[in-house]
């Protein structure tokens, strides 16, 4: 089921520099600079309850396409916020996937779980339901076993480090234990700051008092709220983070004045603004963050161009992440002016882009990241995050940008035992693309087994300052 | 001229796959759920006038590249609004298409015409001026034929289903008749309502009076409008149409309350309505008609993003559909919302999106046929059917929608003769993109062959529910 | 270094075809209609100083991608307006650069670059700083010697045409000198007259009342202005012009009556204008300028939708193209009506059209271009000016556009001695993307030879009325 030449390039002559630039990079350690795993698992380390609730529940992607063609999430025992009963056997949930099984055809979500089936507890079959049961009871019996746990798990996927991301109302309890435990992973966690950037968000005003409340800090005023982030920007870094992610709806920025600003932040915080006052505010937190990065070192990530909560029946009765976020389109030159102008030329900041919105790649950001020392571009994004995104990610950026300002793979994910597969994935894609640039000599052979060493590894271990 | 392999990925062991693909469904059935042909002509089966007016005047991709290179639409017999003199001669118009027939190199219309004229009149020669005289006697000769009237020609195209497009207004006696005459073929009608449901188009308030004397409902009330239209919706389903079809300027949805649409369309239809109103107008229709679609169980079409009539001297002079529409950039994950917010979710509604903005592939139709079961995504329409735009729809589609969130080809053309030579480019690119899954070991060979049969076949015939 | 099958497809039945249509076409004279060298290296045939600054200083590609790296642009001799002293020996910018080399792999400088130095020096090695001072003065000495003086390179580069750009204001010396010298290069001059059609320019009033000097016309009226610009044009067309040149941040056109237009010169020239008035200025000049050219007979281009001078602290240091230029999202449906709606259908005139946004290439440009006879298409502009680039162009805009409305191949660069390399690369991409056609059976291998030859000759002498 999985081939070894699996995503390379079909001409025999490209296909065999492809498989020699693959075999010199496949067993590199993993660098996950950025990604929503639980660090509960890994601080507690106690077995993964069942296959159902490890890999179907959370899995957005899944629940999305198998509710595009009628599943009830209820079905798949996606947990309702009103309480009613959902389907909490994991044999059954695992039968209900098993018969959709050929929805996923030609979608990365079959590469992951495929590879990772076979890598993981050796199922060597397409999902059915003739094998659903057997396949479920294995993966479950498996769970129960120690090497099955997340930390020997991290251990054998050969994983460097592994970033989480936490709120910046996060007590980091789990990221401590984590530290004081004496395991020798690296499980660092990544400081997020839009419950209090965002006024639109819900319970914004609590959340900026709570922010008081935990630094000690008067975050009723502006200097005071800035004082506090950069605490909690130190409380983070002393639990490893070297970086920070902001999920914006635009990437708008601002620069105003001091004065300007704290007007905006008085006007926000009495809950009387409109929505220009909450898009500027997000636009000068961008700025203000990128102004902390400057003076403490984290590298600032920017994901932006979501429209969350599309379907008000999903997000009602399931809450957020249950596959209903839409990509919106996306402008980034005129947007990010206001910031870079005032922080772009600085070559001690790192910030690193992210979009959904593929015709922003060689119009808006490779011209960016191409010429401004202070940016580069992460890798392609959610919905992007494939074989076809990142090869038409490499070629739309690769000739304005190179390949030395974008800053390798992430995995994104909170499924944590995909994590291999998906590295795995990339790294295979970009030794296809290279394969191709060799085969066209337009590189070296021996130039791209460096590069495909770099977008592995190096590249990511570097931009993220691990 | 016609090669076996045209089309098909250069690489030998691609090659082979996309032959064995094709192969096992090149001969299936025609399902042709989306076009324009004349329903006439196979109401009264009478033999084609001549190879002028059947292939050259009505063929508006055709019309647009001479015209652009500066052969007058009169020049190609094309009737002048104003009754002046054009070209009546066919031989001399097949002449002129023949003078110019390298600039269509590289376009989907020579594949198009170069199969059709093969494989219906066993024309084996590029025209040039050379044999223009002599292909043009010899179609002509065909014509005259009983085995080139269209119904023979319906038959040996082995055409399962063929819908036609009649506005809400049309009596569909070509279709009764059809019915009454005993013919075995199945030429069925689509309900289009334009007409009544998009203020902007000339004769708005009249084709709501006509709809009222049609139907013996009251047209001048909101309540009496919407009967009305059901009224004309079981009209259609007793001519066989399964689908509902509206052209739009944007995808734009509404959901008013009954009073507020009561209002906007008393408005519409006082003349006295600015831009915004007839924008709403047309939203708040495809809401209503949503709803109907789940009451009656018509599927519905929405092909937004025209701009229309472009070129004023061309539209004045010639009327509509000469070649002078563009393409018009789209959005749809915010302009859908209000309708998906109340029908999203109904998995026994099918609304069918098309679009002519091919930066909405992945950015937005994907991820939204992706998660919504009431939401379908149509083949690659108008400009981009055509083998670089089919694939490029299969590579930015397939990862999101997966296979089964699309609905097979449509050939939506009102140029009966090509209709297979549509269809078997539309298979061969299918082919040529699951060969290379195949060869790049995304997908089984016989996943691959189940899913050609589907996207060549099943997949149209389930979606539009024929 | 240089392969002798670089950009050609890797499947060996492809790469063969490639091969075959290449040698037909690779030594086909240069005609170079739209370029930015300076005709005083013609006129004056004066040796160039040193390798820095003929090849690095003046190379904004190069500059940009340094710059992103944390290359400060004094230590590539950037002069500074400020007078500060920067980096001003040949020697060690050199270095700077080879010690660099690395970040452009994968980049099209990299090629532009590799294959000037190999065929002008005959260098055969990456650059590294090993080799840095001996490539450097090998290239400095060459330099010194008369096979390496302007003319001689351009003898050399067998160019049959180069056309420069100067500004409305400009005396022409350079190309008088030049016609009046009797060598018998054709260097011709493109009539740029953005300094007195844009009143966002800085000293736009200054420049129409220049223009007013040197022509004699009272330019503080509408009429007097008009007709300066119209005994410009004479004066361009008399130094060898054939087109003119357009550069708007936006394609916007407009139709004012000669009331409306002359009211609103009065205004832009009175300095009280606000965003809107300049920008409906520019947009009527556009439509100005194409009635100009249907009267003289001048080639009209269009380059529109760049934001210039996106870093201010680079434009502030070192003034414009220094490589902080960034494309902007550009609109051509609705914009040009105006224009077409008045011009469009002109057979006599051409307008050719650049964008620095793909995504208008299959949704709006081959649209556009395949219906209006006035309309063709200019080559991939700018950063999409790369083998990757040309073929996202070829494959977007083939289908719709054909190969005849789109005018072949522009260097459009200020770097004299990469201009055999540039169109080398076009030669080869077009090859590249005729072979796949030529393979896949949608073209003859014949017809294809004689796409090549246009594509790399014919096209563009045609549509420059060369």
């Amino acid at each position: 089921m999985l081939h070894e030449d699996r995503l390379f390039p079909a001409d025999p002559g490209t296909r065999a520099i492809a498989r020699r630039l693959y075999a010199d990079i496949r067993d590199l350690p993993i660098i996950s600079p950025h990604g929503h795993t639980d660090p509960a698992w890994f601080a507690g380390n106690a077995p993964f309850a069942d296959p159902a609730s490890l890999l179907v529940t959370p899995d957005h992607y899944l629940l999305r396409m198998l509710y595009s063609q009628g599943v009830p999430l209820e079905a798949l025992g996606v947990p309702r916020l009103d309480g009613a009963p959902v389907e909490a056997d994991s044999r059954r949930i695992w039968a209900t996937v098993s018969a959709h099984w050929h929805l996923f055809r030609g979608t990365p979500t079959r590469l992951w779980w495929e590879q990772s089936l076979k890598q993981l507890f050796d199922v060597d079959e397409v999902l059915s339901p003739g094998n659903a049961a057997a396949v479920h009871d294995h993966i479950a019996a498996c769970l129960g076993r120690p090497e099955y746990r997340p930390r020997a798990l991290y251990e054998r996927f050969n994983i460097e480090v592994l970033a989480t991301t936490e709120g910046v109302l996060d007590d980091l309890a789990h990221h401590k234990a984590l530290a004081a435990s004496g395991w020798r992973g690296r499980v660092i966690t990544t400081f997020r700051p839009d419950q209090v950037t965002d006024p639109d968000q819900p319970g914004f005003r609590t959340h900026v008092q709570a922010l008081g409340a935990m630094t000690g800090q008067d975050t009723e005023g502006w200097a005071g709220f800035l004082d506090a982030l950069r605490q909690r920007r130190r409380d983070f870094r002393a639990c490893g983070a070297t970086a920070t992610d902001h999920g914006h709806p635009t990437p708008a920025t601002a620069d105003l004045s001091p004065n300007q600003a704290a007007a905006l932040f008085a006007r926000v915080l009495s809950g009387r603004f409109d929505p220009a006052d909450a898009e500027l505010f997000r636009a000068q937190m961008l700025t203000e963050m990128a102004g902390m990065s400057l003076e403490d070192g984290m590298v600032m990530q920017i994901h932006a161009g979501v429209a969350r909560h599309h379907n008000p029946l999903v997000t009602g009765r399931f809450g957020p992440n249950r596959g209903d976020d839409m990509p919106a389109a996306a402008e980034f030159v005129r947007s990010l002016r206001p910031l870079l102008a005032r922080y772009g030329n600085e070559r001690d900041l790192t910030i690193i882009l992210f979009t959904l919105d593929e015709t922003t790649y060689a119009r808006e950001l490779a011209p960016l990241a191409g010429h401004y020392p202070a940016l580069r571009l992460g890798p392609p994004w959610w919905f992007h995050d494939s074989p076809e995104g990142m090869r038409r990610f490499r070629e739309q950026m690769t000739e304005t940008a190179g390949f030395y300002n974008i800053v390798g793979f992430n995995d994104d994910t909170r499924a944590f035992p995909s994590i291999p597969a998906r590295h795995d994935v990339a790294r295979r894609a970009d030794c296809a693309f290279l394969a191709r640039l060799v085969a066209e000599h337009r590189l070296d052979e021996a130039e791209a087994a460096e590069l495909a060493r770099d977008l592995a590894y190096g590249l990511a271990k570097k931009a993220y300052r691990l």
